[in-house]
């Protein structure tokens, strides 16, 4: 059993990964944190883990790097905002602990690129060049060997998944992406903010975040990556009335002289062998991927348009945060990918 | 008080009508029509309608033409399926009565559309000429005249008021539009469906009809109009979790010189005398919207992927629907225009 | 027109009350305030609102007494939390202006229970003798001749109208009444707090308020008002997963003697004139009432456990609060009692 | 591996059961039936099981007894209408097979309370006898030995679990017991039928099945079972806009001579080994079960009107139907209890 430990547990991606977690037949949750819990068993705050043996014993700590290094983990799941969790990943990391990372902190490359989507800096990017984009898909093998995972976020989960292949492939136009997400409430974390009250969601769909989203940031890196050449894309996230799910919808053509038929087929093929990717011809609905770490994939295309229609959906607290950590966490430990996932 | 007849009043749209109407001070509704319910008294079959005086003593009446044109009705609201509507409006419009059609019967101008998009043809072509599409803000002189509107459908409507004014003036590219637009369930009329139940919507966001809405017909057959040249869009319609409200995003791009800072000013100058329209900077929601027959727009520029970003929002029940069929109603019997809707 | 103020607009109450007071034939709304957003208009900070003629030009200010007096109005609605309305009611009062109390402020004639009840004294229950119960079905003569008028809560409401006719008549066992509430979340305020997270509240019904909610000490002061002898109940409120609405279960058993099937005909003819109270043999339901300042009321008798059911359905902000606010207020202002209602 | 089989597998409570026999370690689904959907993979038909490994291979098959003894299972799971499952637990159980049926088919010791509640008989009354009332909490060690097992209902297993023990134990009066329920709309079925659509649920609480719901028998049955005593009840359930959970609001009186703070402690007692009862002094809340088989307890003691508070919350498709099945099971097979269900 691999000792691990959930820094901010209490946030819903962090809840989300005790749950997963608690279940792991390969892990030993050691240590689970939260500021304002600190104190308090697990069972008692999060009333839904009460009573499942020894996991529901865990005490919440106040999380500080030496108190961390003293639960014995050897791997350390950070569910902090951007910024803070960075504070928590370099020691960690420099003391030869192992880090997934869910924040936004280490999924860029370049520092300068951070600085612009995020707004300052963090003292930690130094580590840039030893941290891993946490995509299992794109990047299995370097996740392997990584010490330190960003695992992905979820918005660019549900946006890359489909299109990478095809960029890949030079099956698409670099310079004609434009997308529309909708992700569930509980994306926007729980903070006792007004617009997110239950009178203030329900019965509304709004955008919001236009027109820099600061995951276009690492959307944008991984496209780049796969296209080799610039990408730059339109991203519309939408807020929708629903607790879990993210669906996408993504416009762009064919590059010249490729036939609308070979996506499909492009895409099944580029996904055969993946456990959490799901391409088919029937169209993604978020109720069938939520509570789950599946990726569901179609394509549609408009002929009297001719533009390419992507479609995703994916539970945004799973293969957009915990699921897909759990994912990263596996393949780090040498463990099978889908274990506690499936 | 002018008398009116709501032929088809027990799906969602038809409930509308009856909200609208019969608080509405130059109208007295006369005849309410159900096939399933005839003989029951509307206050029994939606007790939201009990106890309103003498409105909710109408019974339901078994809709046919003979019927309909003894009960002294002056104008007729056909809430029905398209094809049906035909049958209806046909006889009654050549009695000389004045009929706002709330289905796509009567909604194009090329007979051969409407049997591309709806499969056949229904029997009442010959009277396409002699309608009006009813969109106040597009056809506000020709519908004061028509004796049959063609009430236009609630995505169309969430497209066509953002679209029409740019393309009218040459500011966006005809070529380069894709719409990804959110529906309530309602949407979808009150039909026994599988996909529509409550266990089925909740938590699910999905998209259907693709490549090709039927809606597609009348939204490409104004925007024709209103580019002076053939306008194909890409349309992608989601249904969401929520009764009513569709939101719609479109991209785009602006015209070969157009300054992105002109496209509000634009849209504020075309709309500025429209009761029912508001442009403003802040992102439509469909909670601001719902219950009325506004329809809040908005514009963002995406500098760095140089698109343009429309947003729009309604209820689609009441400017996709049954508000919008009693402003064009109100046209039509030259009333104020905003009579019974504020 | 009457000049009124609505105070604390920017509530859930208070929005409603703009939303019924904006439409209000006799009625010009001069001033509405709010703390956070003193300084804008109300149609920015609230975008349903916007567009809606000069009742969108209305600035929010800051509320405080002389202020208010310098508006013109002779009306003062109070939208705000207990303890606080008391700070404007009183010297409204006392300067001779009519005040319609959303709060509880003055709803007990008792000042102990209020003390008992919230915990605390508020500066002016000196002015209890001078306030009337706000629930024009049970007071309705003595609000028209009020100047202080404590509109009655919302479950209190919907538990009092199905009650208080049965309890004068002696139809009903007065010792035996247990009552089961369930509320859409507006009810509990346009507050940031997390537990009223849509996260928290979709999918979860929970009780709350156990055992002793503060609207028992009103809903006991009118059932021993009704019976001429102490009555108390027992009372648990559920939060459930929408945004408006109330439905009541009421369990009793029938005096010694009494028919169950003369109960129903005595809610009728308690409740033949009243406009605003329906009484069927249909179930209530939530989305009947919601938007109305109707309450729905029916009655069930289980033969087996020889048990009477009382059932009832409200909207909480209309019948609930701010509709009822306008009932009360159309009494007090000598006007028709269902006018800006219907 | 144990082979099993589910018969009407299309359901709500029958997708519950594959989703928990899919990853149950200890079994093999060899069949699955739907009538509807016969010929199709299950992974076609319900698209969240696809890509599950042999699980989505399955193919529905028309269910036919010949057809279910050739699969070579040896457990029958049946998610069938009542009525129905009978003529298929009847043969199945007397060719020596074993049933868990979810069905309240074999719920009732009485035949002629069956006929009462359930309007007429079904044909195998005869196997009565043999049947076990399938709540593990009440009758464990009849279920091990059992081969028909009439896994109990959802409402049922809500009101069963707080007052069997303090009924067992005498604490609370037998007389006095009213229930009020609250499910998600799930609890319905799968039905295409108009009341359950999204558009009539959401926002809508409504009371229905009043005033003898046929869950009474069952409920009735085992409360007199543990009172040694005739027990008559009032339930009243109503429905609430979420897709799973229930929530049970019980009103009683403690016995002569108990004192309120003996029955937490009771509770507790009652179910200090048992896996899936948490009994605490939170208050229970539908979300913190809701894809889980936990059934959470609790109580409040109203001082002032003297009267007993029990409150419980559960997933009505897990503890209130497909997780109790496999409980179920778990005890007939021999396995663990919690197998498959933590």
């Amino acid at each position: 059993m691999i000792p691990v430990a959930i820094v901010g547990a209490n946030g819903y991606s962090g809840e989300e990964l005790c749950a997963i977690l608690a279940r792991h037949p390969s892990v030993r949750v050691v240590a689970v944190t939260s500021r304002q819990h600190a104190g308090k068993k697990i069972g008692e705050v999060l009333p839904r883990f009460a009573s499942r043996g020894e996991f529901s014993e865990l005490v919440f700590s106040n999380p500080d790097v030496p108190g961390l290094m003293a639960t014995g983990a050897e791997y350390f799941f950070l569910a902090l905002p951007h910024g803070l969790a960075a504070e928590f990943a370099a020691p960690l990391f420099e003391a030869g602990k192992r880090v997934v990372d869910l924040s936004a902190d280490f999924r860029l490359r370049d520092a300068k690129v951070y600085r612009e989507f995020y707004g300052e800096p963090h003292g930690a990017e130094h580590l840039f060049p030893q941290a891993v984009y946490g995509l299992p898909e794109l990047h299995r093998e370097e996740i392997r060997k990584a010490a330190l995972v960003a695992s992905a976020g979820c918005y660019p989960t549900s946006i890359l998944l489909p299109l990478v292949p095809l960029l890949r492939q030079g099956l698409i136009c670099v310079g004609d992406i434009s997308v529309s997400s909708a992700s569930g409430v509980s994306g926007a974390g729980r903070k006792a903010e007004t617009p997110l009250l239950y009178g203030e969601c329900n019965e509304s769909l709004r955008t919001y975040g236009l027109p820099k989203h600061r995951h276009l940031s690492e959307i944008e890196q991984e496209l780049t990556l796969a296209a080799k050449s610039s990408v730059v894309i339109t991203f519309v996230p939408h807020l929708a009335p629903m607790t879990r799910g993210i669906h996408t919808t993504i416009f762009t053509r064919l590059a010249s002289g490729v036939a609308s038929e070979s996506i499909l087929p492009a895409l099944e093929s580029a996904y055969a062998g993946e456990p959490f990717v799901r391409v088919s011809r029937n169209l993604p609905d978020t109720k069938n991927v939520n509570g789950t770490n599946f990726c569901d994939l179609s394509v549609r295309y408009d002929e009297r348009a001719r533009r390419l229609i992507l479609l995703s959906a994916e539970d945004n607290l799973v293969k957009g945060a915990a699921g897909q950590a759990v994912q990263n966490f596996n393949l780090m430990a040498g463990l099978g990918e889908t274990e506690g996932l499936l």
